[in-house]
């Protein structure tokens, strides 16, 4: 299945992509894509449902962030080797973890706004991956079933306040805005392996990174796993799990967005993004 | 006011300490300590009303975060002069900001429980603000008009997930049980100046932290006008604005906490809290 949901902006109903390609309302059904929805009996009882019968929704309604109730947004950081090259880093040991705010997230085609001091917004294309059901201390044999589902992020990143504002890197990657998910949360059984998901990104109708999952360091197995050895993952935590070469910090002189571009990214069976770039006036 | 929350975790109700030292009940007047009731309207509503009238709650009922929905965690790193220096760290030009995960935040005297390869968590008392009303590119000058309290919180740590696995303090930072946040949130206009509060930690009836918010860096005025800078703050965002000298890290030799130990802690005007400390098993 494809979860979605649609409506304004802290209004959003649930809903669901139907194989002719409307998109179906879900309310009334469940109460949102959130919570106990996102577990293997919730999602087993949506897929008993005849989306035909649902009402079809505008093809215009704005899209929100494809799951609700997200109380962690954890982020992998230097996950492709080549990133990290581009980035000037080592690839780390271990997983490096990090937190973008909840209160970035927002829908896929929903503006980048550019912060009023910002000089460096950047883009990344990420694979998330939405936990459906709590975890703690799970081997990496058993990860995915943990799993709801994955979806498409832009990992928006301000490299100055990330990099040159004092340690950390939270400040650079929790702005509004900065945090695009969508447009679907594509379920785990419709994903046939999450380490073989060609990814791309273009600004201006540029390309600016093409990569796969298949570079991904530390796969998603291992990162559930991870993470799940120093907290518990609860239903509707999004992880989102790094970013192949070609951000804007990489290129040569340095590229980042301003006001009136156009950033479209995408990955392989997740669905598209589509955002403008505007200021914070 | 002193509100706070009351009952078993996850089904916390809200309540307030009553000026005769006992617990009231709140439930049906207000949904939770949360969202529009940690307004300046909400919290007016909520001065009418006649405490003395509102059920008692049996003082031995455990007490939950002095706050719900909380969205963001944000942390305030080395932010006491002394305290960076015993961590061998520089004073920072500007704050260090990092975040907890809210999955970490559980009630002021609930067990700190120790990650099954832990070997160094750690103490530290912190000042806790809670945000009251939305706050975007807000000045130093009107800052405090955002708050809608303050609490104390223990911002428990784990020294080698922190700094020796790779890169960003938050796996050190986010274990469960690694928040505990009240007893209440101290409404603002009983906290006559955020900068001249005695806090003070002991393990085992030993004092290890003995300070004041008088030696922070970065005041809670400047810290919430500077973190709006980067993103908007929400009603029931907790800011933990950093711990003075005398964590575990700092001891000569370093003194981690084991199951056992008996972890006591309070800010004056703002209580206390006590919490055993446990395996994860």
């Amino acid at each position: 299945m494809k979860l979605l949901r649609h409506g304004a902006p802290g209004a959003e109903r649930p809903g669901l992509l139907h194989s002719d390609g409307t998109i179906r309302d879900l309310t009334g059904i469940v109460p949102d894509i959130s919570g106990a929805v996102l577990s293997d009996v919730g999602l087993s009882a949506l897929r008993g449902i005849d989306a035909g019968k649902l009402p079809v929704v505008d093809a215009a309604t704005r899209l929100g962030p494809c799951v609700a109730g997200t109380g962690k947004f954890i982020c992998i950081g230097l996950n492709y080797a080549d990133h990290a090259a581009e980035s000037g880093m080592a690839v780390p040991p271990e997983p490096v973890i990090f937190m973008k705010a909840t209160s970035a997230i927002c829908g896929p085609n929903d503006p980048i706004i550019i912060p009023r001091t910002s000089e460096k917004t950047d883009w990344e294309v990420e694979l998330a991956v939405i936990i459906g059901t709590k975890a703690k201390y799970v081997s990496e044999a058993e990860a995915l079933d943990y799993v709801a589902g994955y979806a498409v992020a832009n990992d928006v990143s301000e490299r100055a306040f990330q990099t040159e504002r004092a340690g950390q890197w939270t400040k650079g990657k929790s702005c509004d805005n900065y945090g695009q998910l969508g447009p679907w949360l594509v379920t785990r059984d419709e994903v046939a392996d999450p380490q073989s998901l060609p990814m791309w990104l273009k600004v201006n109708g540029q390309t600016m990174q093409n990569g796969s999952t298949k570079t991904m360091v530390y796969g998603v197995a291992h990162v559930v796993s991870y993470l799940s050895q120093f907290m518990t993952l609860h239903p509707g935590d999004v992880i989102s799990t790094g970013t192949p070469p070609g951000v804007g910090m990489g290129q040569k002189p340095p590229r980042y967005l301003k006001a009136g571009d156009v950033v479209e990214l995408g990955i392989e069976g997740l669905g598209t993004q589509r955002q403008d770039v505007i200021a914070d006036i």
